[in-house]
């Protein structure tokens, strides 16, 4: 047998399962995230970044289940879609399901022509959402309240996102114009990055991290290899972000695409690596280990607007710019005291808007239409979620007090240690703040 | 080409494919349950527990291999299958493996009528046994021997779960009766749990755990990463878990319902996470961070019985029941002093009854056969192993001596610490207790 | 429909599918062999260790992008292929993804006949390199420098696995003779062991490993279940290592012949771990954990060379055989002196030799072939990388300085720690050597 083409019913079961199983990878990156994270903060704040994570993850499935996927997706016009609660199966899909033999064939051929499970389609449209929240969570850590990031990532996963994703994926008026942006560069990463920035913004830096003296106190990893864990993780859950992009497998077309997302999304992250690693030096004065390590996040985020590109050095040389312009940022939020306590807005933001505009290089597109789409997609998510934080901050308050900031959020607002049984440090910064102050306190009583 | 149905050897093949990644999922499982698990207990018990967690698994792929699997689905008359050593692929798929360029169409004709290769579906079906195993483990975490812990681990999965498995998807007398369990609440997680419960029973509980004063002593987990890390493994693992159990991929009858699987595991999963944490503070008096999670593990049991039902809400509603189950029953056991070191009894065997009987709501079946099933189920798994663990106690010792107990079993059964280097933090309680001691002896000798 | 054979689109579609999802299971090693290495290596070398793992995947992503696939696959004559840069799409596969609606069809055609996509083979055996690469980073930690290993790593994945590959996958001269090796138990596990055999050897053992009294040192895992994560992660991906290397799945035979092929991988590394777990009391005289968790990766190792081999008891037996051989050649390497930290040349090395031979037990083959394999593999891996290690380090130094070593390469190389704020314990054998130091010279001053 040598003919070509697969049918109706073989093309809907190839492509809804690599939805499936790709989707599958995407969710995976939540924890990638989850174990960056709590290897990145100081330990006394390790137990509430997980329950951070677990919950965003929960509520964004829940909230683009009620009202964000049909937002995004359903009947969109130019600037958003249906505003309906619930979204489910087909009625296609639910009279196959209930069919009896007799009218099995119909209900299979009613199906089939849409080429795709509705409800795979769902379920990875759902991980991205996640993912964009996932970012936010990283850069706010440490200080900001347990239940005030959960009531942003609400509103960002119920309407925020899906608001940019009608413009673009839903076919709204960025697509129309001609926006590309393959699997969200901009559209989830720096979304992600946009909100991480507007929240950063409101809350302030951790206390003491930015200090009189011009210093920036240092705060590494707290657990090196969980956060190289959690870089893996998203390198992994990254082939079924970028390759199921794709949207489709049964075809040798999708199938080829696929493969050169696949090892172009791989060439830019090598490349991301080495760039960073290289640079780190130079740039920040050491071999930073969190910086080397973003430096596959930015590679990865770079390549996601066009690993589709034919040309697999273009994503080497792409990674590896994306590489360099996180390290870079890394640098710049420490010299305007921003506070960004994993790198998320380096890794994500600053890299994802080159990403979007490297399309113009290696996958054609227009550069113009590909700057307004960063340009509005930041206006609009920054403004948003500026003031969704500043409301919070004023009814609920977006932070928590000094004292819970000191003690740490695990044993204040948890109640729970995350490491009950290791000895901790005491955190030499303070305890030359706390020296300096007794002396002082004791020049006085002289 | 628009025609529908794809032949006999697609079918084969992606049928079988599924089989195999969704059974890898599945076995991923496993390093879930040894996370969490490890994270769980004292740091003085977590090298201990990691060997248990490798060893069930290898024990039981080897066990079923050996006689499980054929007890379970090899010519099941209403009680077992047949009592026979080892599995094998079939005539027909050796012939194809040996068949000369000549024989290979007929070959691949017997082999393909049969809808899937024999040994991926035993593959699929040993990672449930071990999961089933793995649920005994986090429950008897701490005191239960390693060599006892092992015995029982063989003959739970070589016997027990696969007699239990044969009543049912082996097609014996409850799967006349139509009981109802799709991819094992009460098969796979009940099995567990009421195994776990049966060794709680006999080994008691930790030392010191339920004081004379009626105190409860707080173990919380020693390295809440790991344990979150856990959660997010068993949640990605049971994609393959639910999604696998279509048992097909290869229509678009199978995709539809694989997707809908998917989607309803996510949102119960969800659901047990958001209610879980809503209700831990008023029914703990905290935000227990291992409630919470558990609230995840509960929900996605809770919804493993009726994956495959189409009214997305529903998931939500058993998942977020399932959450609450949970946390109630972490308080029960405390309660009634019954010390289940990861709350398995709560998340598998609470929520596993609550989902095979939720079964009635959302996808239709009997509420007499569901409970008549949970009860068969229950009495035969909760006496057997309460009578192996009594033998074995009798036998070998199910638990380890008082001393043993409290210089961990890393040191005393391995010889090797878990985190060698870390100082360690003697424990509280302990020190209270040799304190008062010492107060009283220091008032006997004045 | 009950025909059988998938037509060219459908077969390509599903090879291509196939080799992306095993490959980014093995991709998933390289994070199993992070956290085995940064779980048994002394907490003051953990995070550089997590540099070396990301560094060495990045670094032979793009050495086999740019040299290594072209030396090992294009155009092979007997010893090496194509000496030419950067590999990429085919023709065909580029015309395809450019044309036009009217093109597609003869474009689809031109394709499918090569059964599979270009890039997803690439992607596949890149991941394989990576492996091998990961092998030398576990044996040498704790003493190699950072930037020797990352050029000994860009010279292994460019050049020396590349010509391995060239003799035997690629069809050179080994090929030619009959040498089996299904998935690699010599050419990508052996290789990977005598490189770090060779480097072992001229970068020496660590400080104080090997006692002027004979005595061994003892260095246990720093963090327990870190390595018993990765060893799960490791088996996880062996699932796509060996599964992946039947290189098809679009037919029936391939999709048996897979099954079979996850079950005796499987199989063998559950016989692995309980052989290990059985034997090394008497071995070693201590249930010694690392070496049971290395029992699997034995048996991952043993069955590799022909994990297609029907007889499933056979699976166990080579499994079991080849954990007790690593049990032993941990003893053995204690015993000339050989410092090896994670137990990597027992495992891969001496176990990949053990199933390489052992093809002929069970899958039929030459066992004078495969010994001539196994030794001009040996003599060309032992060779070229001894001579790599010796002129790395005439030139930049392959060890790092005693200073470094002591006060660990974390804080020394890379200016971090892995667990910055836990307080760690002075390393007792240290502290014995300097009372006995002080003593001296305080008897010497009296």
């Amino acid at each position: 047998m040598n003919e070509l083409g697969l049918n109706a019913e073989a093309t809907f079961v190839l492509n809804t399962f690599a939805f499936l199983i790709w989707a599958v990878l995407v969710m995976w990156m939540c924890a990638g995230f989850t174990m960056l994270e709590a290897g990145s903060v100081r330990t006394k704040n390790a137990s509430v970044i997980c329950l951070k994570n677990i919950g965003l993850y929960s509520i964004a499935g829940l909230a683009y289940y009620v009202i964000g996927f049909n937002l995004m997706y359903v009947d969109v016009d130019k600037l958003i879609g249906t505003v309906s609660l619930f979204y489910g199966s087909s009625q296609e899909e639910l009279a196959l399901l209930a069919a009896d033999e007799a009218g099995r064939a119909a209900a299979t051929a009613a199906v089939a022509e849409n080429g795709f499970s509705k409800m795979s389609e769902w379920f990875f449209q759902m991980v991205f959402v996640a993912t964009a929240a996932s970012i936010v969570s990283g850069a706010l850590a440490e200080r900001v309240k347990l239940w005030s990031f959960f009531a942003f990532t609400a509103l960002l996963t119920a309407f925020v996102y899906p608001i940019v994703g009608a413009w673009t994926w839903g076919a709204g008026w960025l697509a129309d114009m001609g926006f590309k942006d393959f699997a969200g560069s901009t559209i989830v990463h720096s979304t992600g990055g946009w909100a991480a920035l507007a929240g950063a913004l409101v809350v302030g830096p951790r206390l003491g991290k930015f200090r009189k003296d011009g210093r920036v106190k240092s705060t590494p990893p707290s657990n090196v290899p969980a956060v190289t864990l959690g870089v893996f993780i998203l390198w992994l859950g990254w082939f079924g972000f970028n390759g199921g992009s794709q949207l489709a497998l049964a075809s040798a077309f999708d199938a080829v695409a696929m493969s050169n997302v696949l090892v172009n999304t791989n060439l830019a992250a090598a490349a991301g690596v080495m760039a960073a690693v290289s640079v780190a030096r130079l740039i920040l004065g050491r071999v930073d280990l969190l910086a080397v390590l973003n430096g596959a996040i930015a590679g990865l985020v770079s390549i996601t607007a066009a690993p589709d590109l034919v040309d697999h050095y273009w994503a080497i040389v792409i990674g590896a710019i994306g590489g360099v312009i996180c390290v870079g940022g890394i640098k710049l939020l420490e010299i305007v005291k921003l506070d960004d306590v994993v790198g998320a807005i380096p890794a994500h933001l600053f890299a994802g808007i080159w990403g979007t505009l490297a399309v113009c290089i290696a996958g054609g597109g227009s550069f113009g239409v590909q700057l307004i789409g960063v340009l509005a997609i930041g206006a609009f998510v920054f403004g948003a979620s500026y003031a969704l934080w500043f409301v919070l901050d004023k009814v609920i308050g977006a932070r928590v007090s000094n004292t819970v900031e000191e003690l740490g959020q695990d044993v204040s607002e948890l109640g729970i240690e995350a490491y009950p049984e290791f000895v901790v440090m005491p955190d030499q910064d303070d305890i030359d703040d706390f020296r300096n102050e007794q002396r002082r306190s004791e020049g006085e009583t002289k």
